[in-house]
Parts: structure tokens; sequence; C-alpha cells
């Protein structure tokens, strides 16, 4: 970092990553859980921070840490940043804390340039995205706009610990956590600067990427039945072979979605039922993970996909089960908030490079009350979820100060309450 | 079976079959391996059996049970009948046991028809056959051929109990087990008849059939290594996915072995490391079975696979490693032994249905020393290895009838210590 200007921002984003990422419940290693006393000890620290920045600073009756600075109209709706700080188990110090510590960070260099603001700017760290404890993601973020459902307190994690349990334990009032939703209107646009989680900037060479859209993903469970046998005495014109089966449709997942942008497929786990060397698999089940940017690309993938796996099956006198997991809407980013990110990309000099996420982030559970735009911070190698997890000093600097620039714009603007583009 | 000649020997069978399957250390199922309480019960009522029909009988030094008639020659050279005693875990009751009761069946019809024998008769219930204690197959059958290697009496069970420990157990002396080799030229031809365990009678629609050889077969663990990556971040072009690369490894399998007759190829085990739903396969590990009536035609195919599953890993940048697991030469059937089952089959008036044995067989460890020749039985759907196996009594009948036509012909013929063909 020695390189770097007087006023960067990184060495002190990168300081205070290190003193959060200290914050665990293993020793060697990066652990913190919605309502641990690690993710308090955390809250606890940012809640400092954003003092330090001149910001007024709260923990909401759901986790969630809110720093905030008043516009015009005291209570009026405010600009959001926000990410998260609650981490997967051996987590990285990047994936959530970047994004709140940038956002303190460029909130404060703002206020030091002197600015009036036209409307309140809040950074947010929000205290469950990962669901890594309740196995239940966006906790933080839902319980913001009002839209957690009521059964997620019900939810237990591996102790069998309920979120009502673990948030009175941690000195929560399970009863109230309605008050962390925000009315509506009280939030005027919400950014989110996040490290990419793949490898697309490192293969464009670019140190930052806009995004276009959170992709929706629908997960199924795939079970192709067959009739077990014995692999030396069933020939092979007269088998059902459910595996066989399976590999075909494995490979049409790969075909169907290879040619088209933003469109992934992944087969990530199989199972053979009494699988065993000298047996043909008689029953086979996999996961199907879908995602794209758009819900109508994602939602005609699905459908060529249920064609073809039906006629792969037909085909191999196989029976075919389909249960939809999972499924997610698409969250597309906002067209006005994005050009506005893409000023402060080229304003730094760099070109404007266009994503999809195909992870999920916070802004999947605001976009449906506010318009959301998210910028990418390159990581090394696409690896996240992973203590090799690495996003260098020179691209947190050129993050930062992209949303540094996208700021000043937004405030020069005075961007006012403007409807949610869909 | 009403409708049975009275000199039908499928009723007896049946019976004696229904009686062994009473014989098991779990109730309502059957199960009877190798040194168990419940094999020695098995053993006495089948001594008891050989007795009924004239035989000596002995139960040898590794557990085979032994029954003779004598020849012109006092110890002279014995055409075997043969096959095993012991059982898989929930087994069927025709797999093993109606060889050896069809055997002593048709040699007391043989006696019942006074015959003078050119040479010796021997009937043979091995003791290991399945391997299922051991995880070590065809005991008794290397033991009688002196071929046995010595540390198969290190071999454990589920309870760490050796071979050795379980031979003394079982009132045998493990280091006399060398007594139960037959010395050289002793064994005249082998004769098996077994159950199919496979579908290709069935759906001849035929009661027997002739078997061309006890396939040989190689197991390969094989595994693939790519890079294993979020489902959502990485773009498909960008994936090196282990288990696509399976997928298309396992379809290359089944289009080698297809168009081939008696060339079976399996998959039957795949393991994704570390798998998770959203998450691409870095590693998958998966097995392979190949199995040929021909080595030659087995070597091909493999040689063939080898250079296909390299080209794929290196096509989709993937590292592939194979470990040979198991390798099992073909025991070809004798033609002169074949030729006189087929005439058997014949004079019973069923046509010749020629098909390799894919399982394996006691006739393996027989021929390097003896001409061996084997004559299936149909069995319902193929199953086998499973409480559904079955075969009709009406097949038991065509199948008990041959064998003894073919008795008939060869103690007519006087057949002599022929050379084993190869």
């Amino acid at each position: 970092m020695k390189d770097m200007p007087q006023d960067a921002l990184a060495p002190r984003i990168v300081a205070r990553l290190d003193a959060l990422a200290a914050i665990s419940a293993e020793a060697g290693a990066i652990t913190r859980v919605y309502l641990s006393p690690e993710q308090a000890r955390a809250s606890a620290l940012v809640l400092g921070w954003m003092r330090e920045a001149g910001m007024s600073a709260r923990i909401d009756a759901v986790g969630n840490v809110i720093g905030r600075i008043e516009g015009p109209v005291p209570g009026g709706p405010a600009l959001m940043i926000g990410s998260h700080l609650d981490t997967v188990r051996d987590a990285g110090r990047f994936d959530g804390p970047l994004g709140v510590v940038t956002g303190i960070a460029c909130v404060a260099a703002l206020m030091r340039e002197g600015v009036t603001l036209p409307f309140a700017i809040e950074v947010v760290g929000f205290a469950d995205e990962e669901g890594t404890r309740f196995a239940t993601t966006l906790i933080g973020s839902q319980a913001l706009t009002g839209a957690l459902a009521p059964d997620v307190l019900d939810r237990t994690d591996a102790d069998e610990i309920t979120v009502r349990e673990a948030l009175h334990a941690a000195g929560f009032d399970p009863a109230a956590i309605g008050r962390a939703a925000r009315p509506a209107g009280a939030i005027l646009a919400y950014l989110e600067l996040h490290i990419e989680q793949g490898p697309a900037l490192e293969r464009a060479g670019l140190p930052v990427g806009l995004v276009t859209a959170i992709s929706g993903a629908t997960r199924l469970a795939v079970t192709l039945t067959g009739e077990a046998g014995h692999a030396g005495t069933v020939a092979m014109a007269g088998r059902r072979d459910a595996l066989a089966g399976a590999a075909a449709c494995i490979l049409a997942v790969e075909a169907r979605c290879t040619p088209e942008p933003g469109l992934v497929g992944t087969v990530g786990t199989i199972q053979v039922a009494s699988g065993a060397v000298n047996v043909i698999p008689g029953r086979v089940g996999f996961s199907l993970d879908l995602r794209a940017p758009e819900d109508r690309q994602r939602r005609i993938a699905l459908a060529d996909l249920a064609v073809t796996f039906s006629e792969i099956a037909e085909a191999r006198g196989l029976t075919l089960e389909r249960v939809v997991t999972h499924d997610a809407a698409s969250a597309p980013c906002d067209p006005a908030l994005m050009a506005r990110l893409a000023e402060g990309i080229v304003a730094e000099g760099y070109p404007v490079f266009r994503l999809p996420s195909g992870a999920g982030h916070d802004g999947m559970a605001i976009a449906p009350v506010a318009p959301i735009a998210m910028l990418f911070v390159r990581c090394r190698g696409g690896v996240s979820h992973h203590p090799d997890e690495f996003a260098s000093a020179a691209d947190i600097e050129a993050g930062a100060q992209v949303l540094l620039a996208t700021l000043r714009r937004l405030v020069a603007d005075g961007l006012s309450g403007r409807p949610h583009a869909t």
C-alpha cells in the first residue's frame, strides 16, 4: 500500500477488515454467525466506526447495525449503503464486511468534503445474509423491509435453538422484531459494494464491475428410477440404468446453458441408491441449480430442460421425478442507479464492465421496496467462502473511489424519491 | 408341481432347497456365510443327502462337502458336479444350492438306472464362493485346486476375525488347509448347473441355456479432478466441472459396450467430493466394472475406454487417475464338454441357446486344472442375490433332466482324462 495517495481510503478499510476478521468463534478461522457473541462484538466495533465518521448509530430490533447522517428533513428518506457482517464458517474476510467498512469510509470522506446532503445517508451492516446458523438467508435485510416470514422465528440451529430463543439470549425482544421494518419510502435507493465471488473481473483484467442483476435461482431435486441389475449378467441392450440417464441429463444441462450468456446450470450432487461396483444403478438422485439474470431466461431454460429430461427418461425406460426445492426471482438492478454507478466508474478511469451476480446478496431483499445497484470488486481466482478469499488493497481503493465518486454525483443531483423501476 | 411325471426330480430338489433355506443366521431371511454355525448345519444336511444317494461323503479341510461314487479304479479321476452352499446376506434360495442339490438328484437317478461308471463321479458343495464374510471369493474351489493364496488366511471379517481363527473356531485345522487340494488329474471334468442371475433366458423364452464362458472382469476406480467453484458466479465457459466430465465418461462406457455382444460395462458408484447443491464439482470418483467372455475383447474395450477417458479429461481441463481394483481372466468353457451338454439339451427337446456368464462361479477356479462347462436355468426377472430370486419347478426339472441326459452320455462314452482345451 506504499504507493497509495495520502487520501487513499483502502489502508483504513483493510485495517478494519483485519480487525473484524479477528472476531471469530474459532481461533485461526473466521466464523461469525447470526446472534453469536462474536457478532455482538463485531457490531459494537462497527457502531464505534460509524460514530467516529460522524453518524448517529444504533442496532435495530433484528441486530442490523445502522449508521445515519440526517438530510435536510430529520427522519426523511435515506440513500442506503449496505452489506452484511455475518459470515459462513471458515470464511474469508471480504465477503460482506468490505461493503460495510467501505460504505463508512466513503461517507466519512464525503463529510470531510463538506457537502450539504439533499437526503439522509445510511450505512447498514446487515445481521444475517449468509444464513449459516439457521439455514435461512437474508434475515437482516428482510426484517428491515418488513418481509421476514413470521415462521422464521421458529427455525432452529444445529443445537435445536430457535431464532426466537437466540434473539432473546442475545438481548433482543423476539416480539418486537417488527420494529426493524422501515416504513414505505424510507429507503430512497440502495447501493452495495461487494467482492465478485467469481472470476469474471479477474479474467477481464478490471478492478471493478457493474452488476446488472442479482440472478434468480431455481433448484430442483431430480430422481430417475430404472431397474437395478447384476453388472455382469444383464446385457447392455436390456438395461434401464438410472445413472446413465442422469449422465445424459447432466450433459444436457451443460449443453443448454453454455451458449447463453448469464445462464448457469450446475449439477452439484448425485447419489446412487444402494450403489455398488457390480450393480446397475436402479435409482439416482441429483440436484440442479439454475440461475439467470432475467427470470424469463431462467424459466425458458427450465422448461427446455424439463422437456429434455423427460425425453431422456422416456427413451431409456426410466421414470422421472422433479421437485423444486428453491425458487428465488431475479433482482434486476435499477437502470438509473446503474447509470450513476457507471458514471462513477468512468470518472475513476475504468471501462464499464457489466456482469450479473450469480450469488445472492442483501439487495435481493431490498429490491422490492427501493431501486438497487451493486458494484463488484475483483477477487483473486474467484475464490470466496474460503480463507483464501482475497481482494487487493489497490482494487479495494478502486472500488471505494468509484463508490465515493458515485455518492458525490448523487448528492450533487439531489436524487429524490424516484419510483423503483421494474 | 402336480403335472410332473412320477420320476420327476424337481419335487425333491425344491424340497431340499426349502430345507437349506431354513438354515440361516437371520430369521425371515437367508444368510449363510463361510465357517458359520449355519454353514455347519447345512453341510451336515447335504452330507446326509449324499449318503442317501449312495455316495461316500466327507467334509474336506476347507469345508467343502464332497460326495463320491467310485469308478472302476478306487481313488481314480472323477467327473465333478459342483456349486456352492454359502450365500450372500438376505439371499435367494437358488444361487448355489440348486447346483449341489440337482447334482445329488441326478447322480442318484443315474445310479437307480444301474449304469456302470467308467470313472468316479463326485458332487461338491463348495464352502465359499460368494466371499460374503471375508470379502474374498472362491475360497472353497481355490483350496480344492491348490490355488488358494496363503495370505487369504489373514483376511478378516467385519469383527476382525481372521479366516485362520474362523477355521479353528469351526473345528478345522488352518495349518492343514492344503489337504483340501486335489492332486493333478484328479478332476476329469467339471459341470455346474446354476440359475442364470440375468434376464437372457427369460427373454428368449427358454428354461435352460449353455454357457460359453465365465466372463473375465476388470474393475477400475476412476477419479477426475477439475476445479470447484460457486454455482452462481462462474460462467459455463470457464468451468472445469468434474461431474460433467464423469457424465461424458459414463455415456462413453455405454456407447462402447452396447454394440458388442457379450461385452458389458457398468458405472455402479459415483461420489462428488464435498458435493453441495451450489458448488461446481471439483473432484469426482466413479467405478467401472467391465466384463467380456473373451479376455482379448475386454482388453481392447478397456484400452479404447482409457483413450476416450483421457480425451474427455483433456478436452475439459480435468486430470484423470485410473486404478485397477480387480482383474480376473475369463474362464472359457471347454468345447467338447459344451458339445455334450448341448446334446443333453437337444435330447430334452430344447434349442441350444448359448450365452456367457457375466457373474463369477466356482468353475473359474476349476478351469485352470480341468475342462469346465455350465448349464444355466432361467430365473424370474433375472433377479438374484435377493429374496425374490426364483426359478420355477418346471425349469428346475428341465435343467435336472438335461444334466441327467448329459451324464448318461458321458458315462456311455467312457470319457477319459482328456487334456483341458484352452
